[in-house]
């Protein structure tokens, strides 16, 4: 069958895969894996290969945004196919293309979700996901503009919290950290002076959601600017108004100080 | 070992849940489960408990929120306990206090993470996740008011989706429908006048995300407000500003209209 699925490897490492997205991997023709989108951090190759029984084909980002994905293609065209992706498939935008493409030319294309980092951040901070805006990432330095400081801006005006994902090149092992993110918006703050990113701002800094040790702490950002969250992958969060039950939830499970308890509203 | 695990069950059926989860589940003393607070129209309990080769105990709503887990407390207080939610355990804000019990009964907790319908959504609708505002849900008539209609209004003012869960009991099989939803939504707009829900604005509606038939449709609501979404659960978006690959995913993927290529900005 010409088929194209696209499978959701989840979070952290190879057993982050739902048991129908195994499924699919074992009854494929052809399967290929992308890990530069995202950082699985104790993803093995060799190990996924062994559980599926498959040899999968890692293909790179110069294959799949210069040359359009054209081997996963070609292959989708002669059976069913399935390409590996870190998450859920497509909350990266990456693949889009890549769908599109094949239902131009026929092939039918299918998704097997997976964990996100998204749901799995604010699932993690016990904050509620109906209270999220805008979410953004921060870049690197050398792309830094003040949009991340805009939307937590924009967010906070309307009493919302905002997840800032943090920007990472997964194949040079480059991850924006915890406290370089933190930096970055204090500099937008000292020109821009709306109040959103000081020292006595509350934020909650998250490294390895997924993992089975992730680094979750709360606390002002006078706290977060020089905590040590080990390992990356790195996000962040900038609360916005809080209820009870939240603030509750930053003490309980990411070390907030009991400061945080007059923080609710 | 004094253990709490909350194991997310993913979306849809018993191949949901990630390979960690089984092995987790497997791996405990207590295993429960509730089924309430989100539809997996495919689940089959006694499949399940074939797959772990666990007894798995159902704990019903009352259970869970007027005696606070009681049960799973105790067990969890004698030996690892795992308790199985759909989607990602903490979406809906419902368990949190039993975590916050937990953890100050010396309970260690954890997460196990599972595909949510929040982010499969985003995923399966080529809907850009970074240009999402606050999530909401429509409730039921019985329960309707305005702030639906408001945090569409709020969100489209800044250009942003709205991703709009709709209500649900599924313990007695009632589900909010796509076509009630927009129709409670247009009685809003005859009052209101803001022109974010007329019979000329672009939707999606989403019907059985994560099952390997979802029915997405995107077209405008005059095409959606009797159109045939099928079986339960259904969820629907109002796109905000869209880019070009946003609306040609929407016309490759979820049958929209050509027309939908003048809305791209």
């Amino acid at each position: 069958m010409k088929e194209l699925v696209f499978v959701g490897l989840g979070l952290n490492d190879e057993k982050g895969v739902s048991l129908k997205g195994l499924e699919e991997t074992r009854s494929a023709d052809n399967v290929f894996i992308e890990l530069y989108t995202s950082l699985m951090p104790d993803f093995n190759l060799q190990r996924f290969e062994d559980l599926c029984g498959k040899k999968v084909t890692l293909v790179s980002r110069r294959e799949l945004e210069e040359e359009n994905g054209i081997a996963i293609l070609l292959a989708a065209q002669k059976g069913k196919t399935v390409f590996l992706v870190p998450g859920d498939p497509f909350i990266a935008t990456t693949h889009v293309t890549l769908r599109i493409d094949a239902e131009k030319k026929s092939v039918k294309t299918r998704i097997v979700h997976g964990a996100s980092i998204i749901s799995a951040i604010i699932s993690l901070s016990g904050l509620h996901n109906y209270k999220f805006g805008k979410t953004v990432t921060v870049p690197f330095p050398e792309n830094f503009s003040a949009t991340p400081y805009d939307v937590i801006v924009q967010n906070k005006r309307s009493g919302l919290h905002t997840l800032c994902l943090l920007d990472l090149k997964a194949s040079e092992k480059q991850f924006l950290s915890v406290n370089q993110a933190v930096a970055l918006l204090m500099e937008v703050e000292l020109k821009r002076r709306e109040g959103v990113v000081t020292l006595d701002t509350p934020a909650v800094g998250v490294a390895r959601a997924g993992s089975k040790d992730p680094t979750l702490k709360a606390d002002f950002v006078r706290g977060i600017v020089d905590y040590d969250f080990g390992e990356a992958p790195y996000s962040l969060i900038f609360p916005g108004d809080m209820h009870f039950m939240e603030t509750e939830s930053l003490i309980a499970f990411a070390g907030a100080p009991a400061e945080f308890r007059s923080l609710a509203k």
